[in-house]
Parts: C-alpha cells; sequence; structure tokens
C-alpha cells in the first residue's frame, strides 16, 4: 500500500510556539494534525480537550500535537484576535497554526491540501511523513491512542 | 426574611424571541437567570448545557430561563456578531439578553445591578420578582433542580 | 386528587440503621424509596449512585432515603450475606431494608405491595404519607432534585 | 531488557469459551488480562466496562482479552453461581476464568503466579508471551489503548 505525503502547513500565524512548524522537520516523530474552528461545538467539547489529552498522554513519545484552524464559515468573528482569546481562556497549550485563507474559496489551503471535509478533523502523519490516517467526526479515546501507539511502534 | 427584588434587564439587544422580556412582566412565574460569555470555558462546557436542560425539564411549568451574555472582558472579540454565531452553532433555543454595556466600567449594566461576580452565574426570582438564590460557580442538577422545584411549589 | 398512603414497609431485616424504620414515625418527611437488586446492573452503576447523591443533597432538609432490597429472581445469589458485602464494598450509608421474601411468589412483600414493576424504581411519599411519585427506571438527577424540592416546600 | 513469561492460567472453571484458553495457544496474538472481583467497586463501574470495550476495539486484531475472577476476600460471597448471575445480568460476553482458590492461602493461585496486588488489574502479555505491563488500579481508555495498540504493531 502506498500512503500519501502530508502537505506542508500554510499558516498565516502561529499560536503557543516561538517558531513555525515543518511537516519535513516532524520526519523521525508521528504527528498528530488536530483541525478544528473556535465557534465549533464538537470541537469545543470534545475533540479539542481529547486533542490536550493526547499530547498528554505521548509527552514522553516522539510524538507532535499540531492544531489547525481551519475557518471555512464565519471568517469575520473567528479571527486570529477571537482565537487568541479563546486559547487563552480554554488553556490549550499545543501549537497550533491559523490556517492561511484562500483567495478564492472559504476553505482555507491546508485544509484544501488535507482535503478535509470540515471540523473536527484528525489526521496521523507516521515517521517517515505520510498520512495514515484521516477522520471528519469524533473518534474514541481508545481508538485513537491504539492508533498513536501502533504509528509509534513503527 | 425580606429577600431584594429583581431588578430589570438592561438589554442591547435581545436573540431568541420577538420582544424583549421584563423582570416585571414574568411575575407569576419562577425566573432563572444564567449570566455567561460565550468565550469563558466553564459556561460553554457545563453552565450553559446545564441552564438549557433546565428550561427542557420546567417546560410544562411556569418558568422561564434568560440567558444574559455579561462581557466583562474581551468586549471587542465577544461582540453581538460573534454572539449571533455562537448562539446558532450551538443551537442555544433560550432567550438570550446581551447586557448594556455601561459607559465607565467594562462591566455591563445588569452584571452590576445584579453585584455579579463573573460567569458563569445563576440568580434564581421567585413568583413574587424577589432574588432567592445568586451563585457564581458551578451547581449539580440535582441542587438546581431542587431550587426551582422548592420555588415552583410556593 | 387523591394519592395512595404509602404502606409499610415489611423488612426481613434492615442495615445501617440500629432501629426499623417506619412509614408512619416518618409522617412529616418527605421519604424516598429506592428499590434495588444487588445485581441489577441499572441499580449498581446509577440509580443507587443516584439515591446516595440524593441523600447528600437533601441532608440538612426533612428527608429519609430508604433503600429496600427487593429481590425477585436470583433469590440464592442476592442473599442477605451477599448484600453486607455489596453496601460494605459500595460504601452505602442509607438505611436499607431486606424486603421480606413473599411464600408464594418470587416478588417479595414489600414489592407488591407498592406495585412494583422491577428494579431500579424511585417511590417518593409526601409529608402526609402519601404516595405522590412511582417510577421503574431511571431519572434525571434534575428531574429528581425537582420532585424531591417541590415535595420539601409544601 | 528481558521481560517475565506468562504463565499459564489454572482455572475452577471457565464461562463465555467452550474450551479453555492457554497462554501457550495464544502466542503470536496481544492478550489482555483483565483481573476482577464482582463485587469489587472499581471493577464493576469502570475497569471491567473499559476491559468490554478493549474486546470491541481490537475485535479485528490478534488480540485475545481473558477475564480472570480473582477472589481474595468474601469468597463465601463471589462464589461461581453468583459469578454467572453477575456475568448473565451485566452481559459480559468475553471468555473469564474462575481463578484457581489456594490451598493454603486467600489469595488464588494465577492472582498468585502474576503477583497481583488487588482488583481491578491489568496484565498485557505481548505476541511471544511476554508479560510488558502489570497495574493495580485505574488506566485511561487512551494510555489502554496506546499500549496494546503498540503490542500488536510489534
Amino acid at each position: 500500500m502506498k500512503y500519501p505525503s502530508a502537505p506542508e502547513i500554510a499558516a498565516a500565524a502561529w499560536l503557543n510556539t516561538d517558531s513555525p512548524l515543518s511537516m519535513r522537520a516532524l520526519r523521525g516523530r508521528v504527528v498528530m494534525l488536530h483541525a478544528f474552528q473556535m465557534l465549533c461545538p464538537a470541537c469545543v467539547t470534545r475533540a479539542t480537550p481529547q486533542a490536550s489529552a493526547v499530547a498528554d498522554c505521548f509527552a514522553d513519545e516522539d510524538f507532535q500535537l499540531i492544531g489547525l484552524h481551519t475557518v471555512f464559515e464565519h471568517h469575520r468573528v473567528m479571527n486570529p484576535d477571537a482565537l487568541r482569546v479563546y486559547v487563552a481562556e480554554f488553556q490549550l497549550q499545543f501549537p497550533i497554526a491559523i490556517d492561511q485563507p484562500a483567495e478564492n474559496s472559504p476553505v482555507p489551503v491546508t485544509m484544501a491540501r488535507l482535503e478535509l471535509q470540515g471540523t473536527p478533523s484528525t489526521v496521523l502523519v507516521d515517521r517517515t511523513g505520510n498520512i495514515r490516517f484521516s477522520h471528519f467526526g469524533i473518534l474514541s479515546d481508545m481508538q485513537l491512542g491504539a492508533m498513536v501507539g501502533q504509528l509509534l511502534a513503527e
């Protein structure tokens, strides 16, 4: 089986990191991309807290969580200032990229590259930089833990 | 014991209702005021869903839930447009007043009148229009149900 | 409306109380009967913890919780010795009556008097000793709190 | 690092399986032993439902869950007849061994071989039959999923 290579993240800005993260530089590590919107209920109440739990669970492993704020609706309200307040109030600790707005589409650049259908979405990238799993919706903690564990064991 | 009379709500605007609600016109009913901010984590994940559950639980009783968006921080981000998106996305059904901004204070007018300390806050008003309970923080479903039930039985 | 009077409890034995409780002696208080079986999953995981929470919530009120071990199946396994271990291990604190086995029926005496359909069942008795509510199955914390609160306010 | 080999299960009886399971015959598969007692609260409410969820999560993998009823207290009450009622009422589907009572100790034979400290305990055995993890207490779903996932990837 041949897996697609994970595209680079096109970010308008980064939060919670001094320097931008690059998929190329993360080769050798398992990467989880958590695509969310700050006013998406399933993100706020379930997927984003779960993403934080994944980061805690694998803190001692070759693992990197990256949040991706993929605003494809209500762009004016979910702007970078609003996101910064949201991230501070909800005490999110992990690096977050603000997905680069596209010129001719409401769907931002990285979201389009990843062919995501909505938020929340979870993308798992293996140590070689290939996308091994991409899912729109909610996953159980056990299922998500199992997949990350399997990729870490490779 | 003498209870304070519930002050009127000073609203910049109302959501989810055709006409403004008035404490005076609600005499005879038990009223619960749910003071919240759209980016307050304890509101979003716990108190606001609980408020919706209270409205459902007492839908057939002389009971009225009123949301009160008491923005006392990050005013620019938690503006009326943002609130409307939040209310639509989270499918909140109950009437919500946007608390009137004060001229010389970050604390809005009704929040000051009610002497609330923060969000989420719960205020219970009896059938005679008196404030019987005011609490900053989280309550258990059972405790909140019990208090509303007791006021309805009066 | 006329409500039925709560029948007395016929108990083979009592746990967690020095002397048997009597419905007559409890006049003036609101009483909740929690009918359960120690190997009934919905009891063990939901209704019995909820009953303990009710007792805590109304500890300062004129309220009494009574557990009723209404064994109507697997009598040999859910015997008094087993119940005592269960109550100790699960740290149940409230008074529990072992419902008196019937001579010609698997359904014990008090369960038959109360016309309960199964476990868990919740029976609420008002201050005058009348049954105001009887339910087979699970209730929400809010709904149960509301009903107890209403009866306490009478 | 050298891991201990998983000992065979000494069972007085098996439930939910036509023939006894053997650690030797399970070589090549990842095995999770779930040690529990039917009246242990943390087992009943948390660890045993979690064990069922693990079996569901890895149903399509080279994975086997085995329950181990390690009665080390209240032996008379937690007898095989009581366990059968418990397993039927709680609808447990996975194979369960009743740990062989010891002659001179309250601790049964397999529990002693595995040097378990109490219930619930979780033991993970890799494809080569070695014990890779043994834990007394509760694990998060994510942590447990991750460990099983890692062992499956070996």
